[in-house]
């Protein structure tokens, strides 16, 4: 078994025939390099890799087939974690009328900037501007609807209706949906006007169990983000100023991206009984009470692919692990006529359909008019983990070229061991990736134990500042208006420890992860 | 093997210990007859069956845990067939600019009347009221955001930017999603503001493989809804006034409820050149030309789940094709104290263990709150297709007494051959139901040659009405006005067959089918 660093000849990609599609990839070729621009090395691989692109809407997105598939494969792997962890799927209503939207007080002021309303129920003909339509004063809705920045009030509002004794509950219940904030700077993926989620609301008849489901559906988004998206992160709680709206505890998971700007990849929230206070949700107590009823509510959203594309990806496209690639391995045939193509096409298929048989996902691109090459440099952008190509030499000698997208290096691997051998490498390659990111984490996150330090830190390696903070919201304000940077979390297994805050002097008893953030 | 009625002990049901539920199971024993008012029945059924109810914005509903998990199955199995027929998912913006919405001019007109309409991107605090919100006039769009009632003009706004040449076509894409149209009369999944769908939106290079694609897609529906749902359509063409707005032709798969009304359960549209003259979206071809793009969208949605229900249901409740059935076999125990309990529980989890092997959606319902009974008729309601009931007569006798949803038979099976039973009635009462539906169906279609007869027909037995038509709109809408009823298809397979229109007189070259319709 051989392997070398490979590179394609650039002149396959240097054909004129192919239009539209060619121009793409041509500029793929010139990807800019993250040294140079991270910011525009994503944009560049979210519309080159065809995962999504800007839409006539501002701030709303499409995901193109490519990128949606992705984010299939997430929904299908956490949906099957929630179940196993007895949750079912509703689905409750896009609009939230305003009375209840602003029912529970604190949730209403922290989404009332940003929500997208519905004052009016139809349009009719301008009548100055024929061919024209204009929205019909005679149909201004009695109250008008926000558009779900997030489900909490329409759903509590209906649970009210659902629970009224402990015999009700608990209620364990996700919805996958579609949610509007109108936020002002947006970025693909990353920050979207409407974006994709899942959402998870349950009831439950004591603080305790509330707390337990808030802390368990963390450990599960844990799990799913590094088990299956190879992601490393750091499970904590968000310091009070960086709580959900309406939350009395906000879990979360937190990864570092490549640049050493820290990604929030997934929320769970401790609701308390404000939701419950707020929709007069009560219920019979088994002792022969009446109480409010104990809320969570978590969530994580298209925002992963963003995390996804920058913890592993790199100059040369996309990088994906293979549990999460629409295609975990491509077949490229390489031939001169139609005998030969025929030739390396029977084999070719062969290969296709043992993969298979193994529920590998697997692509044979036959196409004629793209030459190897430049299909190369298609699946080397699109992140396809592993690359199959198949020549007459190969069918003369047995023997499969496969490349593996993560280390670009490529193995001559005889036909009769390929399936034993593509098998181990997308496990080998899913198990790599991981610790590549969380040796690149691992390596980003420094302690410090004075406010220089903090800035220099901050300004030449990025990533996460472990350090001591007094506790208080204004020193929390005052770090951020100096540095940018703000508390991701504070880590669940970080040890008790006597220090003192880094800005403030005053006493301390734990370190907090500090980062700029996405 | 004995078969014979069952009835159900109703004083089980009278305890009065389990709150709400019980008062919702309750209500749910004196379930109103079809024969005595039949919209209220099917009402009953929605919200008793924990399907659906309505929320707090009016016309949208809540699709519940149970309902939903029917929803599911019908994705999962549309969504292979999608998939395998070469279609791919993605997910377009849920707001269209008015600009676009009113570029293909009958798609606007046919939508205008009823869309909904974001004009802001913000609340504020109302200075009038402490604590609640206003719209913020400061935050009016400059251009207003229709929610999409349907999404040809987003996309094909898109897709201008997607197509240039032949090689780009065709494309293929299907988007799961929520959709809004401000329905003044809505009823739960039959017509709500709100609803679930999926949207196929397809690009081709020639007109004729634009009708292929949506013919065949049409049949694909059919196969879907007969096979899979149980319900038997009838194929065919829309007249001109019945079209999706913004169509050439509307193809379509028409079902009959028990009620003898008809129901649209499926359209697919070819669209011909009018999207992509809207939007201008031309293509270079392969001649060398430069043409419009060729254009078909369809769609089915949650309103699926409502022909389900009207169409294999009965007085005591949901009857659920084992296809679609959240839970296919549910075990109810019945013992007398704990030691029984722990007997018979232990041979329901081998049973239920031996059935989860063969992929059967099994539940073991061990509460102890409820009664036997009372479990007897709450999977009844819910239209569960198998119950098994194990006693210690049951292992004494080493049989378990199984009872099928449709027939309301039961039988004693000996335990050793339960398992291939269990997997057997599953197979014969789905196309049991499908073979039922469609009896019904083939009694109610009448041929009819006289106005007369086709008043009388409608009146006294409903159904489809064969009959001749001249062709015209006039006649058309003379015969809704008259009796209510429209054209629901001009069959696929209907023969040519010269005649006189049964409203006009005048010459007629095939019959059509007329029904009132949900």
């Amino acid at each position: 078994m051989c392997f070398k660093k490979f590179s394609f000849a650039a002149q396959n990609c240097y054909q004129l025939n192919i239009g539209k599609f060619y121009a793409k990839h041509f500029m793929a070729q010139k990807l800019t390099k993250r040294s140079t621009d991270y910011s525009k090395w994503y944009n560049e691989i979210v519309v080159n890799a065809d995962l999504a692109e800007n839409s006539a809407v501002r701030g709303c997105m499409i995901i193109k087939p490519y990128g949606y598939a992705i984010w299939e494969n997430m929904q299908a792997q956490l949906d099957k974690m929630f179940k196993a962890t007895g949750h079912q799927n509703a689905y409750f209503p896009l609009f939230v009328p305003k009375s209840l939207f602003e029912a529970e007080e604190k949730n209403a002021e922290g989404f009332a900037k940003e929500c997208a309303v519905v004052t009016h129920y139809r349009l009719k003909n301008d009548p100055e501007n024929k061919g024209k339509l204009m929205v019909d004063p005679e149909a201004k809705l009695e109250e008008e609807l926000v558009v779900r920045p997030t489900s909490e009030a329409i759903i509590w509002n209906t649970y009210r209706n659902w629970i009224q004794s402990y015999r009700d509950l608990p209620i364990l219940i996700n919805q996958w949906a579609n949610v509007v904030r109108w936020e002002m700077r947006t970025r693909l993926f990353l920050r979207t006007a409407e974006f994709l989620w899942q959402e998870g609301h349950t009831a439950h008849a004591t603080q305790s169990e509330a707390l337990e489901e808030a802390q368990s559906i963390n450990r599960l988004y844990a799990d799913f983000v590094e088990n299956f998206m190879a992601i490393p992160v750091i499970q904590g709680v968000k310091s009070e100023s960086e709580r959900f709206a309406g939350a009395l505890e906000t879990y979360c998971i937190e990864a570092l991206m490549q640049d050493g700007k820290a990604l929030q990849a997934g929320t769970s929230h401790f609701l308390g009984q404000n939701f419950a206070k707020a929709f007069d949700v009560k219920f019979a107590t088994a002792e022969g009470g009446l109480d409010h009823v104990w809320a969570t509510s978590w969530g994580v959203s298209t925002r992963l692919i963003g995390a996804l594309i920058m913890t592993h990806s790199d100059d040369n496209g996309l990088v994906l692990p293979p549990n999460l690639a629409p295609i975990q391995v491509v077949i490229v045939p390489i031939y001169k006529g139609e005998e030969q193509q025929a030739e390396v096409a029977a084999v070719a298929k062969t290969l296709q359909k043992q993969l298979e048989d193994v529920n590998v996902r697997v692509k044979f691109d036959n196409r004629d008019k793209f030459k190897p090459g430049f299909k190369f440099n298609e699946y080397e952008l699109k992140g396809v983990p592993l690359r199959v190509a198949i020549g007459p030499k190969d069918i003369e000698n047995k023997t499969f070229e496969i490349a593996r997208r993560d280390t670009l290096t490529k193995a001559v691997i005889d036909d009769q061991n390929a399936i034993t051998y593509i098998q181990d490498q997308l496990e080998q390659m899913q198990s790599d990736l991981f610790e590549k990111a969380k040796n690149f984490r691992e390596a980003h996150i420094t302690e410090v134990d004075d406010f220089e330090s903090f800035k220099e830190t901050l300004k030449t390696k990025g990533g996460f500042i472990s350090a001591h903070w007094d506790g208080t919201a204004a020193t929390e304000v005052a770090i951020k208006n100096s540095t940018k940077a703000t508390i991701r979390c504070i880590p669940t297994d970080g040890a008790l420890e006597a220090g003192i805050c880094v800005y403030s002097g005053k006493p301390s008893q734990q370190r907090v992860l500090f980062a700029k953030a996405y």
